[in-house]
């Protein structure tokens, strides 16, 4: 097995500038993640690994190898010595595991959804990878059917995004594309358009979000864009009571998605 | 008026301290905060300025006398040189004001309730002051009653908090205490106490919040106390359908809010 000593080494350079630089990301298809249970969930979720680095005592090589066994082509799989895994990992709570993985296509060409009935998120250009972050854990713990950002400003793998999505952007039903695009696949799916929108006068709990519904937000700073406003079917306010009257996007979105599931019948304690 | 050009000037280091070290604040009573909006939210909310500071161009000294002219007895104001309030500042986009500001008691015996038929929301020890500032915002968006700190891991004026807050710090009703002071609390106030709980087998919608309610949400790593589980009126909890079912505690708090202000009839909009 490769065993890295270096901080010099090619390979742990260029891990350090997949987990700082979108562009190189984007070139190489490639991206860093972090942790055995971000490394499990990549797994169950399909995606294609290229290398596993760990630090050795801090996570055994036997439990490593166990993780890929049902791979045709096994990733190549290298040992780090306790500096270069050091000056690799984000987090000092995480269980001496790094990645390099490829990433995966998510266009809406191939989006598939799984009901005609579908209760899908879509996101406007949020702001911040911890904001995507949070809505990535709302939208896996709905199960909703997928969720979309809209002209995103970050790309989905940004190493803050993955880390605060705690894993779900491994279980999410995730596409991007344009305003325009996104639009345009919902008049085709025939899904209703519900935009969240601070100047709206139908509160959201007055419509009814039983048939195939998206639920639409903005950024907290101004909202979702004419293009939004003017294509949606309904748009929908959380009326607010304070003096400030501010609420992270993540928050508005739950909120949101949330009362479409209780409309929809689909809040069953599981056991 | 007062001049400050050195870092090594003894005010400069003052604040520096009470920033950075939550021992101090208590220790003194004061504690720092930053930017105009927050400035003026504080006036509003009664608090007792002690010193403003001022970087001269960033704003004008008119607007700081103006804000200050309702006191009795007003600050003191002191002009900052470019260097030292870049020094002190945390964040870049701060409209060049800091201020030095005596906390306020929140202790239950002093806590008010402007109605018989409150609805409350209660955090037992958040850990991140990040969170703490979510749920503040969660809490003025909602026009919450009050809402309580249990067991806090940090103090309210954490830096942190106010910044994460966006201002919703000086505009909340906000009582701490120890779990059982709480629990006491309702028990006198005849506040029934929902629990979020993974454990519990009721839907969060299936019970009744008209009465006067108290929301209790624990760490998202552990969730609440034994103690506040075993004094709970009834443990609810919010289905999840995803794999990871991991939502952050604002997020929760939220949902569980905003069903209680639907079945109350208290979504209006505002015009």
């Amino acid at each position: 097995m490769k065993e890295i000593q270096s901080l010099q080494n090619p390979l742990v350079k260029k891990i350090g500038v997949l987990q700082n630089k979108s562009r190189e990301r984007k070139k190489t298809g490639l991206f860093v993640l972090e942790g055995l249970r971000e490394l499990q969930l990549a797994v169950k979720g399909n995606y294609f690994l290229d290398t596993i680095l760990f630090q050795d005592g801090m996570v055994s090589e036997d439990k490593i190898r166990k993780l890929t066994e049902a791979f045709e082509t096994p990733p190549q799989i290298v040992r780090l010595s306790k500096e270069v895994y050091g000056k690799l990992a984000y987090r000092k709570t995480t269980e001496g595991v790094l990645a390099l993985v490829h990433d995966k296509s998510h266009s809406l060409e191939t989006l598939s959804l799984a009901t005609r009935n579908p209760l899908i998120l879509i996101a406007e250009a949020p702001e911040k990878p911890g904001n995507i972050g949070a809505l990535l854990r709302t939208a896996d713990a709905a199960g909703l059917d997928a969720i979309l950002i809209a002209n995103p400003k970050t790309d989905l793998y940004n190493p803050n995004t993955i880390r605060s999505s705690v894993g779900c952007i491994f279980t999410n039903n995730i596409a991007v594309g344009s305003t325009s695009e996104i639009i345009s696949f919902l008049k085709r799916a025939d899904i209703t358009c519900y935009c969240a929108d601070l100047a709206a006068s139908t509160t959201y709990t007055e419509v009814d979000f039983n048939a195939a519904s998206a639920i639409v937000v903005g950024t907290e700073a101004t909202g979702l864009s004419r293009e939004w406003l003017d294509n949606s079917d309904q748009n929908i306010i959380i009326p607010m009571a304070g003096e400030i009257d501010s609420m992270n996007v993540s928050v508005s979105a739950a909120i949101l998605i949330f009362e479409a599931k209780r409309q929809r019948g689909e809040l069953r304690v599981r056991r």
